[in-house]
């Protein structure tokens, strides 16, 4: 890990000029601090480049401007919301223009009957959340960035979270999107229709592809009713596995609960250690489920999820009777991440596999730790198979741990690919796993990806080197 | 409406020979019969052209081989299920390869835990449901085609059906796919764990691409636990106007019913007139609900939807209290298609529309009738705003009405988009819709279509001339 070099900008920068020329006052920012905070996101680990310029977009059609201006230089756009990514997707490159949507953060219309809304790219997740709610409904993808990421960041990454067990993760919401291509045509591709087939599916190449392919400008998002007040079941094991294994019988038993979370020791401690919640006396490994089904379903199901606990071995489980109860073991969940990231940089993997294979897929990783000497955490959306292996690295420049932090991070990926899972459940390629992507996806495969990015992109402006390359 | 020339079939055409060559023996079929027989799929009025030849592929490779010969030649290949398709999306174009997929209808495996079934494109719809249906799983897309439709062309479509407006269309369940590509490179995209983003959402872009990007030789679907046992709600009503206001209050009301349909006087007349079921007699306009969510909520909504349909003006509705009366209201529904063939063609419309514009869209369909005097019948998935307007043609050849038939029908397209909606909900735009296509995509965006069509397919042999030219 080098230091970040000091980003080179000139206001006398040819395209910097033309932006100048092309948009409102005030909207490109050359400031040396700004443009640096602004050329990264949360991955640890992940290179940036050195931006020539920020604009502050704040209509669609300054985004048009700026990548029309971008495609006549062929200068580089990386696009980015919050900057809460965790695979360097939104990092800038060398040269590139860093286009800030945050400003765009209204909420356009919000449709009770159609159950939808229409909302700018930088509307925060959790201010949508709350917008609808007046409304009684709800937009259920909920990373857990949701107090800060945006619905265009999401979009981006195809943001899952906790609720994403039940309820899919965001390309289930997206129904509309304007989009600025790499050839800055602004086009709305998608309906607000319940059903739609005329064309071929733009709206789902979109979701996920990490600003390569367009910069999204507007979202019609679809909504649900709120669901019904949650039921939390909580449950310790004296083992990874044990965990594992009860996560597993959930499903068996074909339950779908609403969330089916899992924290091992190393959180518990972290957060103990952060916020003295007693967490870890009460066991080594805790499992969180939670079910939003209406009354008496959800008490019925919530027994029989204490019950599969036990069988796999719960050194304690109990439902919930006391929603505050549900709500803190929950506010731990979300704690986790941070806590960890008081003890050094935290890496954070995001594998995904075969329900089936979560207990062995957690048994490879405390194996991987012992080999590499590293320390991880794990958190996980367990019901998912989606696992977040949290590599702690080091709280000063230890240079031999980072080799040992890489090695064991690549073993994460090939042992998940391995049990037939995923490199990438919901944090997207970026730069941190476009090795990995190599693994996943065939020589074929990746060759269709080249081909539909030059579609979209013909000058591969648009976040060039993220995803593959 | 010209009568099908005679299949020009030459089995010493080099292409064919070619094949022949290539495959196990009995797989190519040139006898004029069967072509003919195979060289269409049901859509009323779409012209079909003259194919060299049949094959009947048995294995992914025999399909690699098709395709691989096919682009040796530049041949088109037209692949096709079982022909049950609305829009001529599976219409032979002339001089090309029809490759049916209907001896690969083989149910690889069934996975109760992963609640994923892997198929091959034969296996008939319905024939799945009932496989999966002995672990007490579900697979919801339930096209009207279900009895004979395969799986193969349900993922070519996106097909739909009465269950989407609570479960959503084939897009939804379909995990993985194996394709072969018009490189004649054999793919497999997408993944069997619950989430995944890496790389682009290849999946999405081949369901619903009719053939023109790539032909499915494996799928991997999504399954759910089969839902409780469903709970009818019938209503009639004096008139469509009133009906779709029904319809629209159930949806004001934030009520998932897991059917909402509605069949017009036309339709209810001709079941009538083959079936002796007496459906004329109780009103004009019928709407069929039914919820399946678990007692006691299941009879509560039921209820429910009682109160709305009479505050909406229902002559009368009633929540059904014997299974047996709900199946045979629903069976009712089914037959009004065949009934309706048995008064000439059917022209099938297939227009989606903003909840809200129901009522307004159903009195659209009624004045385009009457100002183009022609006969349109209306059945609709009216919870998700899909209406299937059914423009009946004349027995014999009426050359007067056909003009007038084309007229109402780009009349329907019309008022769709100019209500906000799309001229197709979940059959495709094959060949009958591709004006109408161009009427709703941008320019920009039709030319990212062909963009992605030359990254997928570079010869440009996969159904050519469908969806766009």
């Amino acid at each position: 890990m080098t230091p970040p070099a000091q980003p080179v900008l000139t206001a006398d920068d040819p395209v910097v000029l033309d932006l100048v020329a092309a948009l409102p006052p005030g909207r490109v920012v050359v400031d040396a601090d700004v443009v640096r905070s602004l050329s990264r996101d949360q991955a640890a680990g992940a290179p940036a480049g050195e931006p020539v310029a920020v604009v502050r977009a704040r209509s669609t059609d300054e985004v048009r401007r700026v990548v029309e201006t971008c495609l006549r230089h062929r200068t580089p756009v990386v696009a980015r919301g919050a900057g809460t990514g965790l695979s360097g997707g939104a990092n800038a490159v060398d040269g590139c223009v860093v286009l800030s949507l945050e400003s765009m953060a209204e909420i356009l219309a919000i449709d009770p009957l159609e159950r939808l809304a229409v909302v700018q790219p930088g509307v925060v997740n959790d201010d949508l959340r709350a917008a609808v709610a007046e409304h009684g409904l709800w937009y259920p993808p909920d990373p857990a960035s949701s107090p800060w990421s945006t619905i265009g960041g999401n979009v981006a990454t195809n943001a899952g979270g906790v609720c994403c067990v039940k309820y899919g993760v965001t390309r289930e919401y997206v129904l509309e999107l304007e989009v600025v291509t790499g050839s800055a045509d602004v086009v709305r591709i998608g309906r607000r229709t319940a059903k739609g087939v005329a064309g071929y599916d733009l709206v789902g190449l979109l979701v996920g592809s990490e600003g390569t392919l367009g910069i999204v400008t507007e979202i019609t998002v679809r909504l649900r009713n709120l669901p019904s007040p949650p039921i939390t079941v909580a449950g310790f094991f004296s083992s990874l596995v044990a965990a594992g294994t009860a996560v597993r019988a959930v499903g068996e038993a074909g339950i779908t609960p609403s969330a089916l979370e899992l924290m091992d020791r190393y959180c518990l401690r972290a957060v103990d250690d952060w916020k003295q919640m007693g967490l870890t006396d009460a066991g080594d490994v805790l499992v969180l489920a939670r079910v939003d089904d209406a009354e008496p379903t959800g008490t019925a199901l919530a027994d029989a999820i204490v019950e599969h606990f036990r069988a796999s071995g719960a050194t304690w489980a109990e439902r919930s009777t006391d929603p505050d109860e549900g709500d803190a073991l929950f506010a731990a969940r979300r704690l986790a991440y941070p806590a960890l990231e008081r003890l050094g940089p935290v890496i954070t993997e995001d594998v995904c596999v075969p329900k089936q294979h979560v207990p062995e897929m957690l048994a490879r990783i405390e194996a991987l730790a012992a080999q590499h000497d590293v320390k991880i955490a794990n958190i996980a959306h367990a019901g998912d198979g989606n696992l977040h292996p949290l590599i702690i690295g080091p709280s000063d420049e230890d240079a031999e741990l980072w080799p040992r932090i890489h090695a064991a991070f690549d073993g994460i990926l090939a042992a998940a690919l391995a049990l037939g899972g995923t490199i990438t459940g919901e944090h997207g390629v970026g730069l941190l796993k476009r090795g990995g992507l190599v693994d996943e996806l065939s020589p074929a495969v990746m060759e269709l990806h080249r081909g539909i990015k030059a579609a979209m992109d013909p000058a591969g402006i648009l976040n060039p080197g993220k995803v593959f390359q």
